[in-house]
Order: C-alpha cells, then sequence, then structure tokens
C-alpha cells in the first residue's frame, strides 16, 4: 500500500470513531473496548485465524483474542460450520434441542465439579445466577472476595475488585464500589480481603462464617496480570471453606480451558462446589455456563425455587459452536500444541525482558499471560500489580501495534493477554521480533 | 406417519427430556422452559417460517415465537444471510465495526427517545446497566415499579412483580421476593404498586419522590396478558415522573417493533427518558439495547463514571442480525401486512370466545397477545389478571398443542403469546380451526 493510501485508511478509522461517538455513548459498545494506548477502540474488517484486519488495512496479530473468548483464533472452521448447521436449523432461540445436553454432558464429563449444567449469555449473569444459588444454599447472604479478581459487572461482584490504591491505603474499611450508581448499601454484601495470604483468608473466614455465602475467585487471577495462588493456598482455601459451611465458587469465566480441559479445578486437582464457564465455551460466541454439586444445581427452578431464566439463554447457535469447541479442544494433541506456542510465546518475551534494561516481567499459565513493566519481581497479589508502570505498559502497547502487534489496554491496569491455537510459530517469532525492537525503543527514551 | 412411528417419536421426545434432566437442571436451559401444559420443554428439530418442528416429527404453528424475539420467523431468510456474511467475517467477538454504529443509528432515527445508544446481550444486562445509569444520574436508589410488569431476572427487579395473590392479599408491605436466594433488603430498593391507577401513582410518587431514581414499566404490560394503560395515565405519568426528579424508563424489551418501529412511546407519543430493547431487536439472536437523553447516557464509562462493558456486547452476528432486522421493519408495507394477520387473528378467537360457552377473553395489541380463561370482562391490572383459571388455561393449550399450535405455558400465571411475520393467513385459519375444536372440547367436558 502508498503511504497516501495507509494515511487514507487512517483517517476512515478516526472517522469512523467521530461518527460512532454521535450514536454509541464513548463511540463503543463496551466502557473498556476503548484503548488508551493507541487512542481508539480497535475497528475490525475481519478476523481470521491469529489475525484481525484493522480498518487501517492493517493486518494485526492478536494478542487480544477477544479478551480471551477466542482460544481456536477468529473463523474457525469448524465452529463457523457448527453455526452455519444452526442457521440450518432455522434460529431457533427458546426452544431446546438434542445438542443443549450433548454440550452439558461433555462439560459433565470435562470439568471436576460439574454435575449438573445451566447456561447463560454473559459471564455476568452467569456469576450473578450461581452466586443466587449459593445463597439459597448457605441460606446466608455475604460473600469473600479478593482484590483485583473479576467477576462480571453486577452490583454484588463489582464491588472491591479493583479498587485504587489511594483508596485501599487510606485505610478506610469499606468495600469501594466500582462504578457510579452502585447503591452505598450493596458493600455490606462484600467482604474484599487481599489474595494469596492464608492467614488473612482463615481470620476472615472465622469471623464471618456465618453470614458468608460462598467464597468467590478466580482460581487464576488473570485480571491482575496473572497471579498463579500455590497450591497449598488453594487446599488450605478448600478445608476451611467446607468446615464453615461456606461454598467454593471458582469463577472460571477466564481460566477454563486455558491450561487443559479440567481448568484450574483440574490443574490444582482441588474441586470447589461450584464454578462457571464461559469466554472462550462458545468458540467465540457468547455462551457461559454455571456448574456444580447436583445438591446446589437442582436449587434452580423447576426442580427448585431459585429463578433462572432468559429468552436468549443457550441459543442454538451458541449451543452448537461451543459443541465443536468442545470436540477439538478435547482432541489428544490440542494442549501439547497450545501449550509449545505459549511456551516459545513466554519463554520468549521472557528473555527478552532479562536482556533488556527496561524493567518488567511476564506472568503465564496455560494460553493467557500478563506484563508487568516497572517490576521484576513476582507479583503475588493485586496490590503489588497496581505498582506496575501504566505509562510504559501503554507506551508497550502503542509500539507494539505499530509493528502489528494488538495488545488491549484495559484502562491502564495491569491485565491480562493470550493468544490462539491458530497462532503460528511465525506468527509467534514475529510478536518476539516486535517486542525486542519495542522494548530496545522504551529503553533508548528512557 | 404410521401411529407407530409417531409413538416412536413421542418416545424420543420423552427419553430425550430424561436424558436431559441427568445434565442440565430440570432438562432445560431455562427455569420457564418446561410447559406445564405439555409436561415437557418443546424439543425442537428445526424452525422454519412459522412453524416448528418437534422432536415428536410434528410440525407446530408456533404462538409462542421464541417468547416474543421472533418477529419475522424462524429461519427469516435476510436475518440467516446477515448472520452468514458476519461469519464471513470471522468470529469477530468484542471489536467494533462499522455496522455497530449502523444499528445504534438506525434505532436513534426509529426510536424517540434514543439520543445514544449501548448494546447488552440478554433484556436482564439491559435494564440492569440503565439501572445503574438512572441511579447515579439522580443520586437516589429506590425504584418505583408495577405489579405484573416483568423486567428481567436481577435482583433490583425480580422483587415484587409477580406476587402471589395470596401474599398480595395478606396485607404485608414488604415487597415480594420472586425467587430464593435475594437478600431480604433487598426489598427496600423496590416500591411496586398497582398499575393503571393514577391515584396510587400520583401518591406514590409524592410520597417517595426523594429516593426514587425512576419509574420503570412496561408501557404495555404483555406479561399480565396484554394491559393497555390510557394514554391519560400515560400522560400523568410522564408529568408526575418530570416535576419530582424521577426518570421515566420504558422497558420496551417486549414491546418494541410489536406495534411499530417507534414502539410504545411512538404509539402513545409520549417519551421517555430512557429504554430498554430487546426481544424480537435481534431477529431471533440474542441482542438488547439501552437508549435515552444523551445526557443520561452519557455517564456510562469512558465518557462518564458509570460502568457497562462485557466480552460479549453486541457480537457482530447479533449486530449484523439486528441490522437485516431494522431494515425489514422499516419497509412501507411491514406493519400493514402484520396489523392484517393480527386482525384477523386476534379478532377470530375475540369472535370464537363471544360464541363458546368458555368464558374467556383474549387482549391485544400489536404481535402480542393474553388470553384469560374464566374472565371475560378487560384485565385492567396484574390483580385482575391472576384470578383467571389456570387449570383451564393448561388444558387450552394441551389441546392446542394436539392440533398443531403450539401455545408455551408460563408457570401458569396468564401471559402473552403472539405471531410472526412469516405467518401466513392459512396459518391463522388453522389456529382459529384448532381454537374452535379446542374450545367445543373445554365446553363438553365442564
Amino acid at each position: 500500500m502508498t503511504e497516501n493510501k495507509e494515511m487514507q485508511s487512517m483517517d476512515e478509522e478516526v472517522t469512523l470513531f467521530q461518527s460512532a461517538k454521535k450514536v454509541l455513548v464513548g463511540g463503543v459498545c463496551s466502557s473498556t473496548r476503548l484503548n488508551r494506548a493507541t487512542g481508539q477502540p480497535f475497528f475490525a474488517r475481519s478476523g481470521n485465524g491469529s489475525r484481525v484486519l484493522g480498518y487501517d488495512n492493517k493486518e494485526y496479530i492478536d494478542c487480544c483474542c477477544s479478551h480471551g473468548a477466542v482460544l481456536l483464533g477468529h473463523n474457525s472452521p469448524d465452529v463457523n460450520q457448527a453455526i452455519r448447521k444452526s442457521l440450518d436449523m432455522g434460529t431457533l432461540c427458546s426452544y431446546e434441542t438434542e445438542y443443549h445436553q450433548e454440550v452439558a454432558r461433555k462439560i459433565c464429563r470435562l470439568v471436576p465439579c460439574a454435575e449438573k449444567v445451566r447456561f447463560t449469555n454473559s459471564g455476568t449473569e452467569a456469576t450473578m445466577h450461581l452466586l443466587r444459588a449459593c445463597r439459597a444454599y448457605t441460606g446466608k447472604d455475604k460473600i469473600i472476595r479478593f482484590e483485583g479478581h473479576f467477576h462480571g459487572y453486577h452490583d454484588y461482584v463489582y464491588i472491591g475488585g479493583h479498587t485504587p490504591l489511594d483508596y485501599l491505603k487510606s485505610g478506610n474499611r469499606v468495600p469501594y464500589r466500582e462504578s457510579e450508581g452502585i447503591p452505598e448499601e450493596m458493600t455490606k454484601y462484600v467482604i474484599s480481603i487481599p489474595f494469596n495470604d492464608t492467614g488473612i483468608l482463615e481470620k476472615t473466614i472465622k469471623k464471618h462464617r456465618d453470614q458468608v455465602a460462598c467464597v468467590i475467585l478466580e482460581p487464576i487471577n488473570y485480571n491482575s496480570g496473572c497471579i498463579v495462588p500455590s497450591r497449598e493456598y488453594m487446599k488450605i482455601m478448600r478445608g476451611l471453606t467446607k468446615e464453615n459451611n461456606i461454598l467454593l465458587f471458582y469463577d472460571e469465566i477466564q481460566s477454563c480451558f486455558k491450561i487443559g480441559a479440567a481448568g484450574a479445578q483440574g490443574y490444582y486437582g482441588i474441586i470447589p462446589d461450584v464454578c462457571t464457564l464461559g469466554k472462550a465455551l462458545g468458540g467465540g460466541v457468547p455462551l457461559s455456563a454455571m456448574c456444580g454439586r447436583k445438591e446446589i444445581m437442582d436449587l434452580f427452578r423447576p426442580v427448585g425455587n431459585v429463578e433462572h431464566s432468559g429468552t436468549f439463554n443457550a441459543h442454538l447457535y451458541s449451543i452448537m459452536a461451543a459443541n465443536a469447541f468442545l470436540d477439538i479442544i478435547a482432541k489428544e494433541d490440542f494442549y501439547s500444541k497450545l501449550e509449545a506456542l505459549c511456551l516459545k510465546l513466554h519463554g520468549g518475551i521472557e528473555c527478552l525482558l532479562t536482556r533488556s534494561q527496561v524493567k518488567g516481567r511476564i506472568q503465564y499459565l496455560g494460553a493467557r499471560f500478563g506484563l508487568f513493566f516497572g517490576i521484576d519481581k513476582e507479583v503475588t497479589n493485586y496490590r503489588e500489580s497496581v505498582e506496575h508502570d501504566k505509562g510504559l505498559m501503554l507506551r508497550f502497547i502503542r509500539e507494539m501495534a505499530d509493528r502489528g502487534v494488538y495488545f488491549h489496554d484495559y484502562g491502564g491496569s495491569a491485565c491480562h493477554h493470550g493468544i490462539s491455537i491458530a497462532h503460528t510459530q511465525e506468527d509467534i517469532d514475529k510478536i518476539l521480533n516486535a517486542s525486542e525492537d519495542t522494548l530496545k525503543v522504551l529503553q533508548e527514551s528512557k
């Protein structure tokens, strides 16, 4: 492409953003879709495999992968074919088919805690409805959650997650409301504590055991840049919750299928009472699931008396897509292939960071990883993660975009990035080359 | 089909339900999908136009129409083609395109209150996020809602909606929690009052004006069997909310596009501050929208400080489907054709009920209608609607299913049914013939 044409395309992207702002709040369909590093949301013409084509007519290697929803790459032929089959069957919204239970059966087979399943659209809906079942089961209303863990956007969990550092340091004990419009009294349902600290966990559970329905967590805390707790900590948590009549709720929306078909619960070999699955589950289309022990799940109507409904729940094409997805990840070589790609990428970035003068760190497990700039020792909780150099991270993302690699920015917080099975060894080489160049630029401009 | 084969098929349906129950709670993906009249959820092999093919290998004329999500009929060629185009573009989850704003622009053009738009998956998510913006805008936390109106399944609105009659009569003033697992204190955010009563509305608003963020309602109360308030009532409501710094929130998830492109707000000519759209909007695939005055909508991030995000928000294929849907309903003859079909159906059922000895009543507006058995005068609020003869309604639905017409049961409450633009005059004739036969059977067995 000539320079002029590229200029035109860049203009088109800017124009598109301007016109979007007139009808869509902030020009985006989701608050977090604005990338502060590029000053734009990503406007995509198309996606294919590891690549997304921007409206600037540049092809990017995608290290966002739809925030983790696309583990097979964009436009997976199998998922695509499955959706086309659902189209051939008609729209079929709100009716049951043999495929719905087929997907549920596969989940029960793969996910250790899953004795029964229900489907929802978003992860937000999944944690919301499953929390309701936890409350009904225990007869208690509060939750213990962890700083820096993310469980969707409803008011019960959008409190005490990503608390600003100055608020944490202020000593204010009321959990932080992460959005305007959340009633102040909602904070009383939430007990937010630091992750990865056995003493605090034990003290909190013992103090509040009579009010707490569940301990909810990302068993792999990708949302603070991939913090992996010790197996010992997870084991203690399992023991403490059991002893104190508190349900253990793994929110595996992000972790499911990223490290293996059995999710984080398979990785640790520690089984929660209930869990949510989502993101990758639908092969890139909207689907989440709630799973758990039979006696808890059976509280949902029409068996029990906890409501869970929705016209759009388990739309046929999401189900067909998930069905294809679950077949693909169940193939023998899927995770060995994914692991090889991840190893090359994560090891490569780690190596480049070590050799660079730019202070930085990668943390990873499975197909997602976190990058921390301005930090070089292990990040073990949210409070450490927010000490990262936000400006340097945004510069990294911007420079990478200039070099044809797309990283998403989540409002400046240290977060998660990732690849898909459709990424090739050559893609990884390109990401590493772009990273090397970018680190040099960052170093020189110090 | 021979009788034997039909027997086999019926067995298949029953077997399918049994096997579903092992992995899906209650054998369904949504609590309300169990039809108490048939004792089964509807297992569909395929859908096409006005018809759904069951696993019993019988073709049914669909009077459920995916609870109102399918206004173009199943398998609409235009929607289908739009989704195929989105597949050609790749999965494209969580990225913006030119089509997202195109759909938003069309909504702003069609829906009177829509100055800006945001998309969500389900209606539940739409009322939840928009309520958050209403709270942020007014700085107040409570809502006034109406008995028998439905606004989704989150805890803020699943209180005081479908309250059992004995609870209403008990004089207990604490709004009724419609599910287990909802904390008791959540009831303090909800003021639930009877619909269609100016005096009560005025008194309630004046008493609670300093705590109330919004009055939320179905402007056409389809969920109690299609109750259409007077224009005068709606006008007074508009005036009272404005005078008292309370936002007027039309939940048009069900009413949008059923009576015209401008929804109930176009029908009354009374414009709310904000509204939600859904169900039909996506042409049969999951999509909902929040719309409203610029100054309220712009409270959402990244412009304001109210969070609204989600990986699956505005998935490309939902957007493409909605784009096609909005083009179809904007065609000049769409609503005249729809109206003619509805007129024939509604007038026909009305005529049959009048001539039958079975006490019953139809109420309708646009493409949805309600049926009340055991009642023959106009139903003007929820308390009147719950006095209907549930047993007779379930028998009607069962007999109609035997005659190849599918009506959904929503747990025995008087609710809404409907048709699509794909229904033909012949379909309507068949529905009327089946209704006539069914009414005879009900009459004879009295």
